[in-house]
């Protein structure tokens, strides 16, 4: 069992944030649920298994000042919302899109997570024949699952995102993902049993 | 015949720079290659072809301030090299991956263009059965090819990007792209004819 520290949601929350909070959220490793996806997306990609990167996180720039003629200096920026998902790459010829989120909830994952911008993406991605998902952590159950994007996108239709998501939909409609060593949050296993199966939501 | 200003390689210049220089290369409707280039994904994106973005500017953030609660402000960031390339998404399920730039040059496409972690990227995307390709703008020909990264690949392996890439090498081993009205560089017929169609790059 590996708890990964609440330090998703850094849009709107500085790059390096206080943990003082969310310490009893912790795992021995130290290790955040997002940083447990880029450890476990290196090391798909260092076995040759897959090519899935983070985006960068978007950023609107104002102003450049160039006290060097070597390196320029981003003086205003402000952060962007994302207007697509974090994760994408390829997976056996397969594009593969995701977010990942974490809430410290136990019975529900809020609807707010999600921009109205990010679920008509992932519609999009499906239209193409992509494989979109989400990853959710419950970091106080220390539970992750992968919800296929149909099941996000159908039930955002609902209300528009105003209610949360609840734990019983999400294992209904979602896999929950066996943590462990390497890599850390085995998703691939669960696009390869159930989305390059046949299951319908490929 | 529409010319592209000189704009890409943003990483080391400003986002708004000076196009004096270039002013002997605008076309009519005074785009730039890479504004052309996000409009075709734009027109891909509206008539659901597909969808493929630009990834944000990889930005390195060292300081925020918060002079407000509701708005975090970066006041000291710097730009990053890319890892990886530009653009991805998807088309027809497939994982579209590319990189577009441009040179003044007439006869040769300047390999300094390309970091070695970007060929490296493109390797790793063929590994995984993705559509990986490069978009070379010859300005002052007024010319567009789409260049399968195996070429690119293959030539950056003869002396790791020390030389020049000459044009003949461009044309015998790439597609030379119409430009159009809608989208601008529709580089996504190359790909349906040369690529799903069996060629050998796929």
């Amino acid at each position: 069992m590996v708890k990964y520290p609440h330090s998703l949601n850094r849009r709107s929350t500085p790059p390096k944030r206080s943990l003082e909070k969310n310490e009893t959220n912790f795992a021995n490793r130290g290790m955040s649920f997002e940083s447990a996806i880029n450890a476990s997306n290196e090391y798909y990609l260092m076995k040759n298994i897959a090519v899935i990167h983070k985006k960068p996180t978007p950023v609107q720039i104002v102003k450049v000042d160039y006290p060097r003629r070597s390196r320029a200096k981003i003086v205003e920026a402000y952060f962007r919302q994302a207007s697509t998902t974090d994760y994408s790459g390829v997976y056996k010829g397969h594009y593969i899109d995701f977010e990942a989120k974490e809430t410290r909830q136990k019975t529900a994952f809020p609807m707010k997570n999600f921009h109205a911008h990010q679920i008509e993406h992932m519609s999009k991605v499906l239209q193409q024949d992509g494989i979109a998902f989400v990853l959710l952590y419950f970091a106080t159950l220390d539970e992750t699952y992968l919800l296929p994007a149909r099941a996000l996108v159908d039930f955002y239709a609902i209300d528009l995102g105003s209610k949360s998501m609840p734990l019983d939909y999400i294992k209904k409609m979602g896999f929950m993902i066996q943590q462990a060593a390497f890599p850390q949050v085995p998703y691939l296993d669960i696009i390869e049993k159930n989305f390059l199966g046949g299951d319908s939501y490929q």
